[in-house]
């Protein structure tokens, strides 16, 4: 694929879970165009014709909507596959990369929400992911061998879940656990990650 | 990758989620073995040392655990390439299939839980989903065109809804409309699909 064809149309709100997406962008040094809403903006009639659930993040490749935040990191880091953040299709790492980054919006997510809401839990059969405690002890056993998700090498889902874990620490909805803390940190001292929390300061501050 | 290669290790429960695996593997003529589980199995010790979410679809593959169903199933699809279940990596449906492979796991099933819970719902904008109409609304505009979620083209991604959507509208979580209806049957007419439910059946009754 030539460099024009790559070129990706960013949907972001600043200060959402869009941030996640930014911070892949910039990881994959991808060429992408900032089309930013505040939160408000995506329920207007403008947005719903783009993406009809009214979400961030979402992108436009090729005139084609991909949302989702898994769908759209997996997407991503396939389309700027020589960058290195995505196993390739018989690298024995795709299934388990494809594992968690699916995991984080079947499980991780509305564990987060049933969590925050204090509310009744499913029966555990029935639940998506159980118990928040068989969330959390999934993902640290996961992360445990480290330095990176899936062992030595740095991914997409790095990516993801180094942004979701430190928001999710900051409102103190996830333990702040040295070895999660650690992950965090390591994340964000990529350069990339820096130069997306750059750019999101510079929206924050009107200067986009 | 040669045919031995290809194996899968596949746990299943019948009558569960794991039946949308079943489904895709027999749509894909795989080669898989089947470790048969019922859903008390799947919270004892040697299954979580296979999976620690004690949660089936799982599958192994050159001893690798995907686990995840939207996971598996963009897994298996690109095992099974040739097949024609997958859009390839460069094709402009790509992004719209892994899109709606997530939505299934990251908004359809969470609102499905809170709706058949009664829940409070999340304030829209923080919700993964929104509301349930939305889900709905999204699900049924993308079905509008047809005969296939992709349109023209059938995948892996409607073996998952054309499975989900049938038993949620058996269990009358789901309005039994025409639209939807007839998705179902379309789905549900491929052979792959009528080998899977005869592979099922024998299972309930003991003969598997
Ligand atoms: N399931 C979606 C959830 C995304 C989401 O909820 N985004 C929020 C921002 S944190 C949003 O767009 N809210 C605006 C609204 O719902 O009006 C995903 O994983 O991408
Ligand atoms: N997030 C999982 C959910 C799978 C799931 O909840 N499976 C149920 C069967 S319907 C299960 O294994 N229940 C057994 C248990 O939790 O003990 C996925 O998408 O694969």
């Amino acid at each position: 694929m030539t460099h024009q064809d790559r070129h990706v149309v960013f949907y972001h709100a600043p200060q959402s879970r869009s941030r996640g997406t930014l911070n892949l962008l910039e990881e994959l040094e991808a060429d992408y165009e900032l089309r930013v809403l505040d939160l408000e903006a995506t329920r207007q009639p403008a947005y719903l014709a783009v993406n009809p659930m009214g979400k961030v993040p979402a992108i436009l490749h090729r005139g084609m909507l991909v949302a989702e935040q898994p769908a759209v990191m997996i997407y991503l880091a396939d389309l700027y596959a020589d960058r290195g953040l995505a196993p390739a299709l018989d690298d024995p790492l795709r299934g388990p990369y494809l594992r968690w980054l699916v995991f984080y919006g079947s499980c991780f997510e509305p564990a987060l929400i049933d969590r925050s809401m204090q509310r009744e839990l499913a029966p555990p059969s029935r639940s998506p992911y159980g118990s928040w405690d068989d969330v959390m002890n999934a993902l640290t056993g996961q992360l445990a061998a480290g330095p990176w998700l899936l062992g030595g090498r740095f991914t997409a889902a790095d990516v993801l879940w180094g942004t979701a874990l430190h928001w999710t620490i900051g409102f103190r909805l996830v333990p702040e656990l040295p070895l999660l803390r650690e992950y965090v940190d390591r994340v964000h001292a990529r350069p990339g990650m820096q130069r997306a929390a750059a750019r999101e300061e510079a929206l924050r501050a009107g200067r986009s």
